[in-house]
């Protein structure tokens, strides 16, 4: 089959590799409709995650079940199916917690190469989600994104306790950050702050429910926060990026007592401990457990509630995989969806 | 009056200073029933804080209303009251959410020395909380004991969401880290592990709730607390010391979806983003903001349902303020009431 194969930086192929077969009992095989590039795919690209062999790229997928290993129960083959980049067996404690992401049998689904025609699912039963039928083509982009980047905005939210009369700011105009809008809308917050100086982002992130748009950075961007907020700082902020100067512009937006949320993957960041103390906020996130929200997510794809699908600017047959790399490295898109 | 003032590193002397004045209509003079030695004075008397000058420690206070302000309506002369070491307005929207001890008009109260005789306490009508009654001279201590040391581990134990059917740990066993221990047992926690090699402070704790003692440290520690829980780490960890090493070990100790609840007061601490992010605790602390739970942790003092006075395991006069600090410095004792 094909698939996505990145040999150093900035240096994606699309090459033959082999077909995935079932290898634990408890393993499905299912036939990508849809995959895409993730913003953290772009720390390999980019070389800042040091990329030493030949690796498969993605972790984002949906698609249709084509083969079952003898025990698993749930999913069956023909089944359109969605499920998170980490695999979990949805019945440990730590799952039943929702936190499936640290599964005490997680496994990461992208070791398999999720930008590729088929990809190897561990733990079928406690990782997909089925649809409850098979979705029209026009559903199929945001079923795909709540795979990641809408869980990940999702979770970001929830862990940043957006709500009834809470003012939300999102730090990171990426798909995660704008999802994370929609989430913070969906989930009641009356005030909404868009952190971006990205014109077509910003259009998006209205669209998604955003009440106002903050283009200020660090610093300035914290100030700004807090003058729309009578001083004090946001109720909630979501952290949507993962570098220090992210992390440090959401805990100052913060005001006391409040929630910080952060999803993007912490690249070199160090939390100075006494400032923290004295900001008094609170500090939750990590890897998403997309598992947890999917069958909500579903459901609001489905009757046409959300259309989180929106964030993928930029379709391209898996064979152009490049070139969805190279877009979203130089933010000409937000994300690329590859049609295997 | 007489007050303690430290002169520099393990200089502590009695000496006599301004007797303290009402400065603004809000504020109120206490004369002091008693006063204490809190762990965070030893930064000041170890000289990991410098010393600059001459400076009147302590903020820890119980005593009767000598005077009051102009605009000080709910507090009156001849009442018994009890007020945190941040004096708060009450009834700004920080205040209103729980965080008083980041109340927009906050002002620190040990600044006027509570070692003392007499204590000015700024906007009284919002900090102070006055008992039922004049208390009987056995329940001074536990009230004390409220002002600070009671009210942060209780704060630490919410704040890691200590309750039913979780397991907790404690890291630290001074004054704080008992009452944390207390503090979760009041919560309903179902396994309370207390951290400590003190025999005297191990019994305390085993008193206050503990149904485990670990004796271990840092990685050895966080094995023990795994071995003591699936493998899996607490449900809850209070983190009661301040130092590097103490909080790497909750957050290593903690499950993931756990709630790490810190109220050392951070000192050179520098929390690696990737572990935090990987880890997927909750982090919540700061400076307790013990007004929130005053009036509760006086009713359990009250009506003799708690007794966290048992934390003083050596009282002094006034006078010999310099031999408590060493006491506690030395660990001799866990905390040193003063008299007054």
């Amino acid at each position: 089959m094909r698939g996505v194969v990145l040999h150093g930086p900035r240096d994606v192929r699309v090459e033959q590799r082999d077909t995935p077969t079932i290898i634990d009992n408890t393993d499905a095989i299912i036939r990508l409709s849809a995959t895409c590039v993730c913003g953290s795919d772009l720390w390999d690209y980019r070389g800042i995650n040091p990329v030493t062999q030949p690796t498969p790229m993605g972790h984002e997928y949906v698609g249709i079940v084509e083969q079952v290993g003898g025990e698993v129960t749930t999913i069956r083959p023909g089944q359109f199916v969605i499920g998170s980049f980490f695999a979990s067996d949805n019945t440990c404690p730590i799952c039943r917690a929702g936190y499936q992401s640290s599964c005490v049998h997680k496994q990461y689904v992208g070791a398999g190469g999720a930008q590729a025609e088929l990809l190897r699912v561990p733990l079928a039963d406690g990782t997909l989600v089925a649809t409850p039928d098979l979705p029209s083509d026009d559903l199929i982009q945001s079923l795909l994104a709540a795979s990641d980047v809408l869980g990940t905005g999702w979770f970001g939210a929830a862990a940043a306790q957006a709500g009834p009369g809470k003012t939300v700011a999102v730090v990171g105009d990426g798909g995660v950050g704008l999802l994370a809008v929609l989430a913070a809308k969906q989930l009641g917050a009356q005030q909404i702050i868009a952190m971006s100086r990205h014109e077509e982002r910003q259009k998006l992130a209205l669209e998604f429910g955003a009440t106002e748009i903050v283009t200020e950075r660090g610093d300035e961007g914290v100030a700004k926060i807090k003058e729309l907020t009578d001083g004090l700082g946001a109720h909630s902020v979501i952290e949507a990026v993962g570098t220090q100067q992210s992390m440090m512009q959401a805990i100052r937006s913060t005001r006391p007592g409040g929630h910080v949320g952060y999803v993007g993957v912490a690249h070199g960041v160090q939390l100075p401990g006494e400032e923290l103390f004295y900001s008094h906020v609170h500090l939750h996130g990590g890897p998403a457990p997309v598992r947890r929200f999917l069958p909500d997510l579903i459901g609001l794809i489905w009757n046409r509630t959300i259309n989180p699908g929106k964030v993928f600017d930029l379709t391209l047959p898996l064979d152009q995989a490049a070139e969805g790399y190279r877009a979203m490295d130089q933010r000409r898109a937000i994300k690329a969806l590859l049609q295997p």
